[in-house]
């Protein structure tokens, strides 16, 4: 799971409530720790404390809609029956979240410039923690004694990168908003890099 | 082949030249239209005349690049006697040239926010035209009968959009810039995919 340093911290967590709404509505360029702080209703002060820049703020921000997404693909891929299956689902439910997603999808649209580097040159940490994640799974669904000494992690990094770069460039042979061509990608091309 | 709107034009290619330069030792957010038309010898006109715009002369920059790397893979693979191995070689040969590039991987260093639109939401035409080039290549290294209905576009895709996300982003479980543990990579999780 993504590290939550915020987790029992209930000033940081309506900072963060405030955070989504004025990103969402006026986008990251425009908006200031000012606005966040009026918005929360506290003191300049106490939002510099906790986010000591506007992109500590904007990473906080992000990292936290990232840990709703793992929370989704817990509830929708828990009862699924194979690893093939979860990989698949898996896959279109982050596809839909992360489009659909006003910070995500949405800023990307709207300034691709501002948010970009947070999706790329400086999405390290994120991008470690989901691919941590999609690992564990992964290496909790190998049983066979053969698997032991296969890592996880490529491939679950190369199932994150892949769904990453799909947001960043919708441009495609395949229709990715389609969700039967999204599964169908899916199923085809990351469904077998389990085996590997 | 990335098409080449200015193959015979000397002139184009005497701006594309200077842009080069230009945006290689100032990067692309501090040079105008003018600094390049200065370095070129030409009049601002002129190079008006052909660019109507800094992002056209940028996305001609890039795409003639693009190109060169192209030729490159062309001479670095043409000997190789497996598509396995093209596949294996063309991914070490790209992340090297694209890592090393002034206009790509140096850019991508210094100025991440300017470039990295041109590398993700406007870089459809770049991506589609990488992916032709390798599914050609694909498409010519299927022989038996069975492969008829095989289409090497996803495949090609996926090649693509796993090279640009490590541009994009090194932060990995693969030590990218080693040309090694690059090549293992490829050839553990990139080359299968021919297969699907």
């Amino acid at each position: 799971m993504v590290a939550d340093h915020y987790a029992g911290d209930a000033v940081a967590q309506q900072i963060l409530d405030a955070a989504r709404h004025q990103f969402a509505m006026f986008g990251l360029r425009r908006s200031t720790i000012d606005d966040v702080a009026k918005r929360a209703g506290l003191s300049r002060i106490t939002v510099y404390r906790r986010f000591s820049t506007k992109n500590n703020l904007i990473e906080a921000c992000l990292t936290r809609e990232c840990r709703f997404l793992l929370r989704e693909l817990d509830q929708a891929l828990g009862e699924l029956p194979t690893m093939e299956d979860r990989v698949v689902e898996g896959f279109v439910v982050s596809m839909q979240y992360a489009r659909g997603h006003p910070l995500i999808g949405g800023l990307l649209r709207v300034e691709p410039e501002v948010v970009l580097p947070f999706l790329t040159v400086n999405g390290g940490p994120a991008l470690v923690a989901l691919r941590e994640y999609i690992a564990g799974h992964l290496r909790r669904g190998q049983s066979a004694p053969d698997d032991a000494d296969r890592e996880p992690e490529p491939v679950a990094e190369l199932m994150v990168r892949i769904a990453v770069s799909f947001l960043l460039n919708p441009e495609s042979c395949v229709e990715i908003d389609d969700a039967e061509q999204c599964r169908a990608f899916a199923r085809r091309y990351l469904a077998p890099l389990i085996g590997y």
